[in-house]
């Protein structure tokens, strides 16, 4: 099968950290904004570009009469997040596998401007090469 | 803040399972048709259906030659996916917070449909309530 760029890099990339990609899963609890899809877009677009990620596509759902289930897919993965406002509760996911991606400036981002009092985050490897 | 039918079963289920959503996060490798998207949109969707989830939105983007990155939107939260077919590599998350969702049996049925000879799962809950 043709090599590609993508395949390219995760090869090289594997040497490093001898995985496709990174997952960081974070819990945000009682932060700011989480009922707003149009902030969320624009922050979660800036907290790609922040992080070194190509913004694709957003897409999202509004619960009535509250609730938010979306995703900013990118062109390394995604970015998604589900709010539950009456639990003041925001999931999110960055998922990524670019060369210059760095994840966890897209979370140190979100925290700075969500600004969760309480945060749970864990990290995992995605496709760990041999 | 208004109690919703998603906020009212999420305090019934929360005394079971202490948690707001179940998430899997599953490595598949060397399976079957991870590399076209109207295919993955049908075994989603139905993935969805079958473990008690209601489909929203489909979402996803092919990069060129080959690779896909893209979504499911759930009612309860989300499936994706990211093919890497260089790699024979397919990373699929379900995260679902339905009453009646069972993440478990999307995860089963798209391991008999995609047949990856190999698979490497991971099981959270997310949103953990006191």
């Amino acid at each position: 099968m043709k090599k590609t760029k993508r395949s390219l890099w995760a090869r090289g990339k594997s040497k490093i950290q001898n995985s496709l990609g990174i997952h960081l899963i974070a819990d945000f609890w009682f932060g700011k904004n989480i009922e707003n899809p149009k902030e969320l877009e624009k922050f979660l677009i800036l907290a790609a570009k922040k992080s070194g990620n190509i913004p694709l596509k957003f897409s999202y759902h509004k619960f009535n009469p509250h609730g938010l289930t979306g995703v900013l897919l990118l062109a390394e993965s995604h970015i998604t997040f589900h709010s539950w406002p009456e639990f003041g509760y925001l999931a999110i996911d960055i998922f990524s596998c670019g060369k210059k991606a760095k994840p966890e400036k897209a979370l140190a981002y979100l925290k700075k401007i969500l600004k969760p009092k309480k945060i749970e985050v864990k990290i995992f490897k995605r496709g760990k090469l041999k």
